[in-house]
This record gives C-alpha cells, structure tokens and sequence, in this order.
C-alpha cells in the first residue's frame, strides 16, 4: 500500500468518519480506522456498531492530489492518527505500508512516522441495505428536521425507543415526532417524490452527528431503509444507522386541537427573559417559572424564584393576547430549548389550563412545526 | 444606596475584580462582591485572601454613566450576581437597596431582579501598604516577565516556596526567576529609577491573574513591597498580593556558564517538532524525546518512541552547530512551554553533557532571559 494525497482534503474526510469513531468502544478493532486503497480512490470507514460512516476520496478531484502507487488496506488507531495528521509540516503527506508488515508509514517533510496497524480483514461488514427504493431529500430541510425534533428526544435509557425520533412516511407527508414524556416536538415535511408508507425510530445520537455532517455543501440526501437499518447516501459519503427496536408510543392525540389563551412573543425577546428568569429557578430545588397572563390589563409577566438567592420579574413584550387569563408554571430549560428550536422567528404560545400541556408554534406557519411542553404542579 | 451606571462599564470591572473571588473558598463573605457606592465613584472589591482586588468606577469618566442618588455598601454573591448583569436587557441598570435592609434590586428595562445581600461591614479589612518607596515599571516589560518565569513555577505544594517566583532587586537590576527543580526561568530587567534593594518571592498564582489583567490599555504599573504584601497600582486598580514565607533556594550556580555544544533553531519550527514527537512519548511510560546532534554530518534527529504505538523520527532544520556530537533525553512537555515563553524568536540551545541541564536563549539577547531544562537519564 502506497499514497501521497493532499493533508487538508484527507483531514477533512477523516474528521467525518472520524464521528462514528468511539474510543470506549468495548470492540478493540472499532477505535481504528479502516482505509482502503484502491487503483483510483481512497476509502475510508469508521464505525461504533450504531453509526457507520463511509467515505471516498477519488484521485479524479484534483484538489485531494491523491496519487496511489500500491493499492491496499489496513486499520490504524483512529484517535493516534488523526493527532499525527493534523501536526504534519507539509500541505502532503505519504502512507505506505509493505507486503504483510502492519507497520504503516506517514511521511510529510522530513517528518516519518511509523505506527502500528490492524490487518484489514478483522474490520466488521457495513450492514447492506438493498432497498431498491429510495428518497430524496434537500439537505437544508432534513438539516432543520433534525435540529427541530432531536432537541426532545430523551437522554435516560429507562424508555430505550423515547432516546429516538419517530419518523412515519405516509401519503406522501413525512413526520418527525420526539418526546421525553416532559415535552414534543413534531415536524411535518410534506414529499415531492411518491414512495411507500414507512415507520421507523431513528436513534437522536445518530441524527446530531448526521446533522453535524450536512454542511452548505451537501445539497441532496438520499434515503433508504432496511428492516433495522437506514442509510443516508451524500456527496461521497454513505452514513448508516441502526434503527431502534419496539413499538413508539402514540402522540398523535397529546396535541391540544382548541385554546382558552394565545399569546404572541418574538422567540429571541422571550428566550433573553427566560434565561435571565432561570437564574433564579437554577438556584431553587424545583427548577419553575412562573408565567401570568392577564387579558383585561394586558400583561404578560415572569416570575422566578430562590428562597435563599432572590427572585425576578420581568415584564414580557408581546402581541395578541387573547382568551382567559392564566397562571403556568413550567420548567424554564425546556422552553429555552424550544425557544432556541424556532430561531428568529415569531411564535404563537397556546394554552388551555394551568396543569395542560401548551404549545409553541411559529406564527407564520401553524402547520409544520409544533412544539408541546407539559407545566409544573406547584401547589 | 441607589445608583445607574453604563452596565459594559461595570461589567468590564466586575470582570477584573472577580479574578479574586473564589467559590471554593472556606470564608463564605469572600464569595461575594463588596460594593461601596459614593458620592461619585463605585469601589469594587474582591478577595480570597491571597489576592485582593479593589477597582474603581469614577462618575468622572463620561462612558462609565455612573449616576449616584445615594451612596451606602453592601457584599452581594459574586457568581450569581455576575450572571444576572451579563444577562440584563438595557444598556444600562439601577442597584438600589434601603436603609437596614440586606435585599438589593437590579433593573435594567422590564426586568427587575431582588437578591440577598450581606452587611458590607462584615467584609475583611484590606491589607495597609505603607511602604514609601515605590517602583514604576512599564506594564508591556512586566507582562512578559511574569509570562516568561510563572512557567517554571512549580504546582505542587510539597515545596511550597518553589510555587512562587523569586525576586531580587539589587543595583538598579530586577531579577525573577522560577524553577520547579526540574527546570528554570530567568529573566533580568534593567531598572530606569533608582530603587532600594528588595527580595520576595510571589506566588505563581498571583502573578498569572495579574498579567491578565494587564490589557494593551494599561501602561504603567506601580509595585510597593510590604512585609508580607506587594501592591500593584495601575489605572483604577490595586492588586494585592500576600508573598510566600521561606527562603528561596540559591538558583544562581545552576546557570552553566560554558558550553560544549551549541545550535541554533527557529523556535516555532522546534516547538512544531517537539509536538509531534511527544504524540509518541506520551503514548510511552516515561515520557521522554531524543535529540541526536552530529556536527561532522551536520544533522539534528529528534526521535519519538512508544513500544505499542510507534516511533517518529524527525531531520531538524537548525543553523550554527558547533562543537562536539551529543545525545540527549528531555521531556518534550518542558521544551513545549520553554518555546512557548520565547516565542517567534530564534534561540541558542547549549549543551554541556547528556546528563547535565542544557540552556535556552533568545539568540539576539543572551542576556536577559534564559532558560534551564534537566535532561532524562534513559539507561
């Protein structure tokens, strides 16, 4: 095995493989990096059993300046390589490893290092995934799908399938719903292309570091699923996940269809006042807020609270109040996660009563993206 | 008490004074901040008994937009009440607190913040410097002093001495050194005033806060020596910091004053070196590189070695080798921060022996700072 390819570009593909890379891992040969050397391309895979990440280099960019001598393969320790890689002299860099030696060589200016290998062979099979049909999806919607719903997914392992986002294809409309039982996001796609009905839960670690790959230069993501595994196929990549076993709950009812109160904010103005208000709750052994809202005096104000620290009140801007009056208390770090899920936009806060879920959705578009956090008892 | 004040302005001072205020510590009063309002300035004053800090906003500047209504004192929790002013809507906030009561509100917009305080005469009285004599340095030339000895200082505390640095002031010379026993750093300044002869030894901690505080804006530092205090006095600020007890060790033998060996290297070009090759000797038990000098070849090898992992081996760029080949063992973690506290310059590396301790120099100015590294016996 032989190459001489441009430091940056290999850097590059290596840092996303790199993600599905663990070194906890309790399997030795997945802290490495497996690296295929063929004629004309390099690939490069890297895999935690959950996540599976393959990526090529081809010499036929010619900014990756990649020039194979020798074909070959060879796993190296992940974490190791990449220190050694990014601390090279040179814009190039030389790997060669001969005959049946695992001693592999980086040379890069009058830089050599020489590092001990796996043999290939022992490296786990990619799941195969041969659905014949697939999906198309712009990168820059599967990108805020994720970042809309994975923000409710649920991190204790008591409910294994709550860690995951539910996805469920039918006539055409994607929907993505997560939950912790605390609170929910949901988001509706509705799908150019006509494909099969499909229901499926996708692990929410899985669709951060799938999120973390789709940069601006990723335009399409092309999807197919297997009985427990889906593949996300972009650029020269193809990320593989494992799906999550067992029956999501139904959420389909939790979303209130009728209101008492709505209210307006502007999602960054309220976010400013919720962490401002948290400062306190932090501090206090039940992490509430309390938020009234009175529709004759037309007020909107927040309250926190630390018997020992202080408290707050702000007064909140907002447009639209409309309904009965209310008092809610709820968990302030699950609104400013919500509130964070929105961005710039505009947002519609419903409410029914003081112990019923409420809702969040952006105001200039009630369809698509619905948020749903449950209130704190306090008396 | 009642007050407005241009809230970046007190925040930038806050900032300062809070380098003093520790959560850690065992005296719950020094966890906050003693505030004392006067008729025109603001005096901020934070302490953990080793540092204190005392800065003050004067109403004389116009960008401060200090308006004092009534003047009084109070200690408010430092960490939690740096949280809320960073957090405040407006541009500038209102503290006010009445008569005996301890609750002080902040506003700043609709917010309005009531936090506990505590009676400000129950704060620690700071020490009195009395001493005459003071010395003025530029604070550019005490910046780098401080950034080119604490790097030497040691951080156990088995001898507590060697956790400071030593100075020396004698004939119109300031002499700071610091070692850790394995190695040293010394750095000489010639004084512009004539100033009596002084010797104290600071604590590394000390002198690490204070070069952070000294920012391109100040530009001279006044240093009064006490019995067991040093003062330092720029701009708004006095920086207090108690000394070590104990007597120094004799550093000034350590110092070879010939050599057998010299070379010269760029030292961002070693210390890239030096970080690849400890990639290696991390990886191995005793953390050790080697750096093989041949004059009649003209080479300089460094190696890197770790029996699981791999070796490095690296033809070192150097100008100026002259006389006779050595090889020679060194912790590369020592060499790193000995670069880093050079800089861009070029520097002479003098050895005399592979068991003896071998000097840095700033190649352009042998005199004023040089550097001590204690080689690694490997056989």
């Amino acid at each position: 095995m032989k190459f001489t390819i441009n430091r940056n570009s290999f850097i590059r593909t290596f840092n996303d493989v790199s993600r599905a890379i663990s070194t906890k891992t309790t399997i030795p040969v997945l802290t490495g990096l497996k690296l295929v050397v063929e004629s004309n391309a390099l690939i490069l895979t890297g895999s935690d059993a959950d996540i599976s990440i393959e990526s090529t280099i081809s010499a036929d960019d010619e900014d990756n300046e990649l020039v194979v001598t020798e074909p070959g393969a060879i796993i190296l320790p992940a974490k190791f390589f990449g220190e050694i890689i990014k601390r090279l002299p040179e814009s190039t860099m030389t790997l060669s490893q001969s005959g049946d030696s695992l001693q592999t060589t980086i040379t890069s200016g009058a830089s050599e290092f020489t590092i001990n290998g796996l043999e290939a062979s022992t490296y786990p099979q990619l799941p195969t995934i041969t659905a014949a049909q697939s999906l198309n999806l712009p990168a820059d919607i599967l990108h805020q799908v994720i970042a809309q719903t994975v923000i409710a997914v649920s991190t204790e392992e008591s409910r294994p399938i709550l860690t995951g986002v539910h996805v469920t294809i039918k006539d055409n409309q994607l929907l993505a719903v997560a939950t912790d039982s605390h609170r929910l996001a949901q988001r509706k796609i509705e799908l150019d292309d006509s494909v099969s009905d499909a229901d499926f839960v996708i692990p929410g670690r899985s669709l951060n570091e799938l999120g973390r790959m789709l940069g601006d230069d990723v335009k399409t993501v092309e999807l197919r699923i297997a009985e427990n595994q889906v593949l996300f196929s972009f650029d020269h990549t193809a990320f593989f996940s494992r799906l999550l076993d067992g029956n999501y709950p139904d959420t389909s009812r939790l979303i209130p269809k009728t209101a008492n109160t709505t209210i307006e904010f502007e999602a960054p103005a309220l976010l400013a006042a919720i962490n401002r208000a948290s400062l306190l709750s932090h501090e206090s052994r039940n992490n509430v807020v309390r938020l009234s809202l009175k529709v004759d005096e037309q007020t909107a104000t927040l309250f926190g609270n630390s018997p020992e620290v202080g408290n707050v009140e702000e007064q909140l801007t907002f447009t639209n109040l409309q309904g009965e009056d209310i008092e809610i208390s709820f968990n302030p770090d699950y609104m400013k996660v919500a509130l964070q899920g929105v961005g710039q936009s505009t947002i519609e806060v419903a409410f029914t009563a003081p112990l019923r879920p409420f809702t969040l959705v952006p105001s200039e578009d009630h369809e698509h993206y619905v948020q749903l956090i449950t209130p704190v008892r306090t008396f």
